[in-house]
């Protein structure tokens, strides 16, 4: 592993990171529901670590810096940094997205071959190159095994409720699909104030610890010989204000825009996927209903990620309660199969 | 015809209604397009004229008061009518819906059969009768055969923009379609101070009305070899701030939403299409793109009316422009061909 030229970079090392679905999407999935990525690929884009290095150029950070990798950049410099409506960097996003760095070349090598990082990242490894705008540097004591969640899938479901649904005090939710992203924003919809916070899940396995978030009430919609939009509609006299759709799945995001209320329901598109496409009636937009997506939660995230491990810090946010399972980088596989047998929530790969 | 018994209604004298493209679309599209409803029917609903007289406990309109009715009520009293966040009234909303009152009948008949009254209203009619929450005040100076359009159309496409899509000042937008409802649209983003408005229709004897409105740029989808959201993208550097479609026509809304730009593109559907299914890829929004759709243009109908009213006479909003011609109820059928030839903006139809 190299610093190279060029563009700056910092050489951290990695101390855990969480499991999340897209890692094994992107490995099962690839060329189906996802984008094909170049391979031979590490993956794992939700870390922490800590510098070890820094290239020529870099000023921000410092060898000994407790960091998180952040596989959406904050550049400070591009249209949309500068924009305060969103937190989609565009710097380097299209050699990110395809495994490498500014330069088009990964910093991993395997005897001769250039191995890709995942988004830019790549941490389920020991060390790791990245850009230094796709990191950011947090507290000193903030434990690493625990802050990693912030780099993808806590983050983003929190946020889909907070900046992208704009959840309201008072108002009604549903959130579908209760992993990490599912809960998060369960927990979002909770810190907005919200009155009712409907879990739906197929896995009601799920319910308890989504009650630990903030559910109010669960729908297991193989409880129901109805669609689901129909359960929740009579359960809400019309519908909820707030949907959001956590699982990545386009029979599942149709239900949650239908299970938003028309004349003002907006539906919130968390769960990612890359090439099947979505079929729903205009007739449910015209009547008032807004549908938007959200990525990484509409976090800056250089700027926001901090912010999250302080709210964690000062318990205002919840983090260990996501963790069901810690287990070290040999056990990557055993992470893989308690997620798609739906036994965890989180499983923390420690790298040492 | 009658008032009826039971809910307070207000017998109108109709002076003239425009024809809107719904008129023809749920006459010729019947169970296509569009839901069948009931027939006999009389279309209209883009009308305005004179209460001649008023049923048991109306208290709001006296005879003589100058009106234009409503398809759209605002009751005053539901959940809807008393949130801030949306106009869509459902008091007696299905019943209007389906061409009746509030008591399930309608107040025309002919040789003893019940003809139904088009979403409630039923224009092209010398009379008619209507719900006194489907009807609104308006000075009594105003031209009724210009200010009909503000039953409808233009009250739709001005309104789009202005409080659906919230244009801002500086923006870039594209309109798609530019009849009565578009061309509305153009001259709402041109009032919310849009620095850019890209009229987009396949008939080019159209831009120049769209200039009139406030179109800064034209661009016909035939002249072009790749798809249109290409082309506004390449147009923008990436795609509009807001885009918003005014054709009904699902292929067009994905093209309308791929047009706008990612991380904070807003896409309004504003044609109106009921059992269509518009396909799309969750992709697009998921990089932050919004859509959304609109009824009426946002507008609480018995308030915002006579508001857009007094915008005409104040020479804030133009009505005589969309006016390319003026018939005879005898000729509404040379109104359609028009309309479907492309050679019409609006025809107003007078009925005496």
């Amino acid at each position: 592993m190299r610093h190279g030229n060029g563009a700056v970079r910092a050489f951290c090392q990695t101390a855990a990171s969480g499991v999340c679905h897209t890692d094994w999407a992107y490995l099962f999935e690839a060329g189906k529901g996802m984008q094909m990525r170049p391979f031979p690929l590490i993956l794992g884009h939700e870390g922490a670590g800590v510098v070890e290095s820094v290239g020529p150029g870099v000023s921000k950070f410092s060898p000994g810096d407790k960091v998180i990798p952040l596989f959406l950049p904050q550049c400070g410099e591009c249209e949309c940094c500068l924009s305060p409506k969103t937190n989609l960097c565009t710097k380097n996003w299209t050699k990110t997205q395809q495994g490498v760095l500014a330069d088009g070349t990964s910093r991993i090598s395997c005897k001769g071959r250039q191995v890709y990082q995942f988004i830019g990242i790549g941490s389920f490894s020991e060390y790791t190159v990245v850009l230094d705008t796709s990191v950011t540097k947090i507290r000193d004591d903030a434990p690493l095994d625990k802050v990693c969640l912030l780099g993808c899938g806590v983050s983003t479901g929190y946020g889909a409720a907070l900046n992208a649904a704009k959840v309201e005090p008072g108002s009604s939710c549903a959130v579908f699909g209760l992993g990490a992203v599912g809960l998060a924003a369960v927990m979002g919809c909770k810190a907005a104030g919200a009155t009712r916070i409907i879990a739906v899940d197929i896995n009601p396995n799920k319910f308890e610890k989504a009650k630990v978030f903030g559910a109010t009430e669960f729908v297991n919609p193989k409880d129901h010989n109805k669609p689901i939009q129909k359960v929740l509609a009579e359960m809400t006299n019309g519908g909820v204000d707030f949907s959001l759709e956590c699982v990545g799945d386009v029979a599942v995001m149709r239900a949650a825009l239908e299970s938003c209320r028309s004349a003002w329901g907006t539906c919130v598109i968390v769960g990612w996927t890359e090439l099947a496409e979505l079929t729903l009636a205009p007739y449910d937009l015209l009547l008032g209903r807004t549908l938007k997506g959200t990525y990484f939660g509409g976090w800056k995230s250089v700027e926001g990620v901090p912010r999250l491990v302080d709210d964690y810090m000062n318990q205002k946010l919840l983090l260990d309660e996501f963790v069901t399972h810690t287990l070290h980088i040999d056990q990557i596989n055993e992470a893989f199969n308690l997620m798609t047998r739906g036994e965890s929530i989180r499983s923390v790969i420690k790298m040492e």
